[in-house]
């Protein structure tokens, strides 16, 4: 089937090229007219102005936002007025669940369908698939499974799970319909949520291994210093490149994560080129705000997301009022350790 | 070649069974008669007695033990003096690895070897394979390796690492001559450190789908609780064995993990059959003990750590006390919501 | 000067209290006729109805409302109407200061002043005064400064900070002006996030002390429980209600919030009529909201946000999703320890 | 009575002088003879090696050893075989609980008692008296009762806890006995523990304090960046020091901390002076170590404990990995934010 595509960035061109490849007509539009011509001469249909976009669509549209979340609003107050009743906007991007709902109720009133799709996969996603967390009302989800089934990664990307045969169940095949308008960026805020986890939890273990040679490294020993408790026992020197590879294989923290991780250690085996300023870009912190407005301990989970501000030196205050305190009590200076 | 198994347990006897089907010989003990007759039955040679497993042993003899931490020592007591010079005994259960440095220490007395083996893949190893992570002496590993390939999953469980071409690193086989005396057990304990990281960040983040329904309960208006903020978001009824199937296919988080939690969903939707006690079983505890005398933040493997002590109402007077300071300050009343 | 009191809870029947010991003259209301009574009996001017306690104010007025946070909006919508302009409302209660925010955008179309005043000193703050942390506009704060100065505890009632002299700097006197609408209630909220944190700290400590015993209780030695390290270094018996009293004396962990919990050890040094179900009552939650848009590292605080959540079993899911992992790659079932 | 010290320095120093006020003996000797000759001028005896104080005591001695934790085996080297049964040594320093039990048996072959006493007052200590936590044999803790009487604050150092009356509770003179070799360091660790959460409670909320301004900053909206969800709820500019000045009247979280933390900031309101490098000096790690031994939750005491790891960058590696797997995944550049 036909479908536009508003934001040809990482993520938006490579979709348009896997819809492509299977055969849909894709509608292509970005501020970086490049970026129109690049996928252009792939094969899409390029336009010049979100007018002319809209016009190239046949009715009733089916137009996929791939843009960043700050700029959404701005997209819709233009392409919102080109539209027509039963045309369908679908939100790809990483917005707040929060601003579907009411961007939902906005355009209903001009009888257009709002879908959210959290869409998960990343760069690899041309070759992989992605996965599609969908909300909003089903009669546009429905008219778009064909879009849908083409991105998403298929039930074959991975074995069934035990238990489930025969016809497939929801999810199986890569994309779910999550529930009203919202719940698809509310499953994806909360994947991202536990990606904060999960990579926050390989992080700090490494960061362990490489450590694991602590005992070697000399201490001074004063009344700000206690000595090290058991130097012995610190005394390795790990390959943590090597150790990557063998988690990679039958164990138990096996996943696409640890395969990313193994791929950045073997080209570079102390990661030297990273300054270690993680950025978050939103999700984190709405789950994190969504655990504790429902009222469910997400002690994992937050902290992963703080780590991230404190490696941006977000707490510096907080480490300042600590030495003054310190400094109060006991008359202890900072030291440069 | 030929391996003596002591520990026929869940680990020991599929180790045993993995091993025989790729043409090794096994002498087999457990201190359950029971368990050495089923896998005698199925072509390993049985034996009654530590001693008698000695004596069917060919020097210098390889003795893999596969039982609980707590019984080694007591295991190696009666174990070591039946042994030989240059026999070698290759501990794969959960120990501490401090106490691999100390029992190869004490062995070495009578020229054993002594090799450390951190063991991964759970009852699904037989035929995934274990993910091995070796430390001890260099001889003793490489004399063993036929053993460990074999155990392995084999470099074809995954795809090659981008940028790995060629001979393979160490690693790649699924097992990894890690370093000196306990480096296998600390590699594998970190191993698991981050394996709690990992399943808290799921759970918790399950957790928050499973309450996203939070704003559709009711809630009493008085001091002692305040109104949900925003109640008309969180109305969402999720299907939270779809959206596993969905994030194993295409998505940042899929894992080994999610697969195994995808099916305990697939079976038990609300998982009604656990009490949510959850165990730990010593590694998650040492990888903080780790990182705290490491000196390196390891907030999310902990948090995950205190997080099961809390599950076994290990807070309890944690608890009781924040209940009676509030009752001081406030008069606040408990309240049973 | 005179007052205006809605709501004669704990809080509010002593303030009023409080105001009377020091010569000014209050009105006061509550849906509680008997509440009105009570107070009405020891020298305020009680009423029967809003109209009828505003009826009894002179212009312009000044009415303080102390009522649980999930009424305030109702008790305006009643109010308000009732009022004249250049009257001013308090909310001396725990609201959200976005609330603030909203409602003396609301009543300032009214022409009415409105006021946060963040209130601190529980149900001790009749005779020790109450810490009053205000926002909204200046000419309002000064207006009304003989209540708060009345109210709160005054400059003697903590020495000087050393560096502090001459003329009183802000806050010294017990209450602050800390900034616009909503800064009052947006400081009181900080003051009990750090409460939070405060009270976990103290609780954490003192169930580490609890169970300084542990090496005593014997264990079982199986695949799902590690031994205990150093048992024999968990063997004291610790008088936890005399720890509290001598750390009340020179240390620096000594506090407000220590001496209430020697006072419950002194009554009860088990604690054994608490459940140990934690209630919050909204700031903690605020707080931990804003420290993760401010994009500031807030861990420890929301830690303890979150153990209370965990203390009322709102981790029963997370808990149950981690047992069916363990079930699922280790076949390892619950224990009940 | 006498009392030999050995380390005058911050600590040991002004306990000396404390003890002289009262009319005890005081022989005293410190590695640095500037020190001895310091105290000797204010009236003490002065010694210039071990076996000179040694000689100066009278039997049965009593030695309060005042150094730093690391030197503490260094000095009972020296100092032991100089000492005659039934001599008396007195740890006050920072000593792990364990190294208490393992000496207090080595010197007990030398019919030596040894007691630990947990001391907490900091440079405060003079004037205020120190609190005094005290392990080991009850003889030598009895004989030695007039000392750790004055060095306490003394029960009129705080207002008796309502429901203590009559003699003397243990603990109400600001000294204790806590429990068998060991037990004093065991309550001073566990103290200190919940030092690091009291501070990093009030360092946190100071910094949410500090950034509530958030909103007034300019934000980039880009992929990377969500933009900031409620940027007009962050725009007080807070006075932090003022605020302290209110909390220490009549507030909740009163306490001696937030006394330092005031006038830290009365003397600097930005606390531009410090780097924000923030040491741990022993007690603060074997809290937590404590807590996982006996397999309880602390989540807060450790949190805060990596806190002042993350502070002086022992994360890095930990962040370089995060980075590594968002660039791997999402082709997301590292941010200088």
């Amino acid at each position: 089937m036909q479908l536009g595509m508003v934001g040809l960035g990482r993520m938006g061109a490579n979709m348009v090229r896997r819809l492509m490849r299977a055969g849909h007509e894709c509608v292509v539009f970005d501020v970086h007219p490049e970026a129109v011509a690049g996928l252009a001469g792939e094969g899409a249909t390029g336009s010049d102005s979100l007018a002319d976009f809209v016009s190239k669509l046949e009715r009733p549209r089916a137009v996929w936002l791939m843009v960043p979340a700050a700029v959404v609003d701005a997209t819709l107050d233009e392409l919102v007025p080109l539209l027509d009743p039963d045309d369908t906007i679908i939100d790809g991007g990483n917005s707040y669940y929060r601003d579907d709902q009411r961007r939902s109720a906005r355009v209903a009133e001009q009888q257009l369908h709002y879908v959210d799709a959290g869409t998960s996969g990343g760069v690899w996603g041309l070759d992989r698939g992605y996965s599609l967390m969908v909300g909003g009302d089903e009669t546009a989800f429905r008219r778009l499974e064909p879009i849908f089934a083409t991105l998403a990664p298929g039930v074959e990307s991975a074995p069934r799970t035990p238990g489930r045969t025969g016809d497939l169940h929801p999810g199986e095949a890569g994309y779910l319909h999550c529930g009203e308008s919202g719940a698809g960026h509310f499953v994806k805020m909360v994947h991202n949520g536990i990606e904060y986890g999960m990579m926050a939890a390989y992080a700090e273990g490494l960061n362990i291994l490489r450590n694991a040679n602590a005992g070697s490294v000399q201490r001074t020993a004063d009344a700000e210093t206690a000595p090290m408790e058991n130097p012995e026992a610190y005394r390795y020197d790990i390959d943590i490149a090597a150790v990557a590879e063998v988690w990679r294989r039958g164990s138990v923290v096996a996943s696409w994560l640890l395969d990313l991780t193994a791929e950045a250690l073997a080209a570079s085996p102390h990661l030297d080129q990273y300054s270690g300023r993680v950025s978050d870009s939103g999700e984190g912190r709405w789950t994190a705000i969504a655990a504790i407005e429902e009222g469910v301990p997400a002690p994992v989970l937050s902290t992963a997301l703080y780590s991230r501000f404190a490696s941006r030196d977000l707490d510096d205050f907080a480490n300042k009022a600590m030495s003054a305190m310190r400094s109060g009590f006991g008359g202890h200076d900072e030291k440069q350790d």
